[in-house]
């Protein structure tokens, strides 16, 4: 059994951006030489979220509308008492989760034929590092 | 250490449909000769979902009225214009999420007392698959 | 190869309780002796959930608010007609999840510098359990 680590910065230009991260995944894939087993994807920060699903551009504008109707950025969140004007960006990532669980299976990640896995930057313009773990044989 | 792998192919009468995978779980579970680790149970689509709570049909239902209320079907969507009408069903995977991990223990699912798992179909009636992956010893 | 199990009982004071869990766990892992591999948190009841985010006490009302703002409390539930009064608990557990996926490295829960890892009571004053597992090498 072996494990394998890598760790990689984000950095958006924008304060809300979808990063596509599967080649980069499968490059960590590649060099870590495990063959079955699994790749958790794990965002270091509170303000960013992991998730698997297509890329449609039509689709990530209406995820990002959906996101701003069920965790609206505002001025009214009691986080915001500290100084930080980001309350939204931490609920966004409760909702999308910071983390996924990708099987790998004869040394690919073994994902369906539309699935994708993206980088959600609920609070972005800055480094922030996601790690990349990978279990198996 | 040992892997094991297995797909399973849903196909759902209804387009939006539970469909609880516990005992179909547990004859994998048993022929992967795992006795301590982990199991993933992922969707490999886009417009399903994997979750873990009550068998209860009016807890079902509850379900269903609050997804569709918080991710509902409708005409809105950008994604739609690529010919799809399937918008909601991304979102509601993205908030039920597409896969969970599971805990095995003395060659058991080690699951409370309630807790069972569910396929989450959103857009059916048609072949979808799911992987299982056991980690373990 | 390694499995790692532990039991953790939460018994809360309030009915709705954030428990800030991470503390224990680091204490888990070092009983374990894993040193690079990933811990799973899993509730192992339907009316709580496990998260990581941060330990800012205006954000957890803020957490608070919006749960019960996309999952509320009220006479209205299906699954009410059980004689339950938690549908609402069902909802959030659903919402924040049950479980969370943290990774180790070189001995140490390899979490960014705000994560925390919460306990989320959604019906508690009564015994609750939660496992945690522990794989790696």
């Amino acid at each position: 059994m072996k494990a394998f680590t890598e760790y990689v910065t984000m950095h958006t230009q924008e304060r809300r951006e979808l990063v596509r991260l599967t080649p980069k995944l499968e490059k960590i894939l590649a060099a870590s030489g495990i063959r079955d087993g699994m790749m958790l994807v794990s965002a270091m920060h509170i303000t960013a979220g992991v998730f698997v699903n297509d890329d449609e551009p039509g689709l990530h504008r209406d995820i990002w509308e959906w996101l701003q109707k069920l965790a609206p950025q505002g001025p009214k969140y009691a986080h915001h008492d500290t100084g930080e004007d980001n309350g939204d960006a931490h609920l966004k990532s409760l909702l999308i989760h910071h983390e996924v669980i990708l099987p790998i299976t004869k040394g690919e990640l073994d994902l369906g034929p539309w699935q994708q896995v993206f980088y959600a930057e609920f609070d972005g313009r800055r480094d922030k590092r996601i790690i990349i773990k990978v279990l198996g044989v």
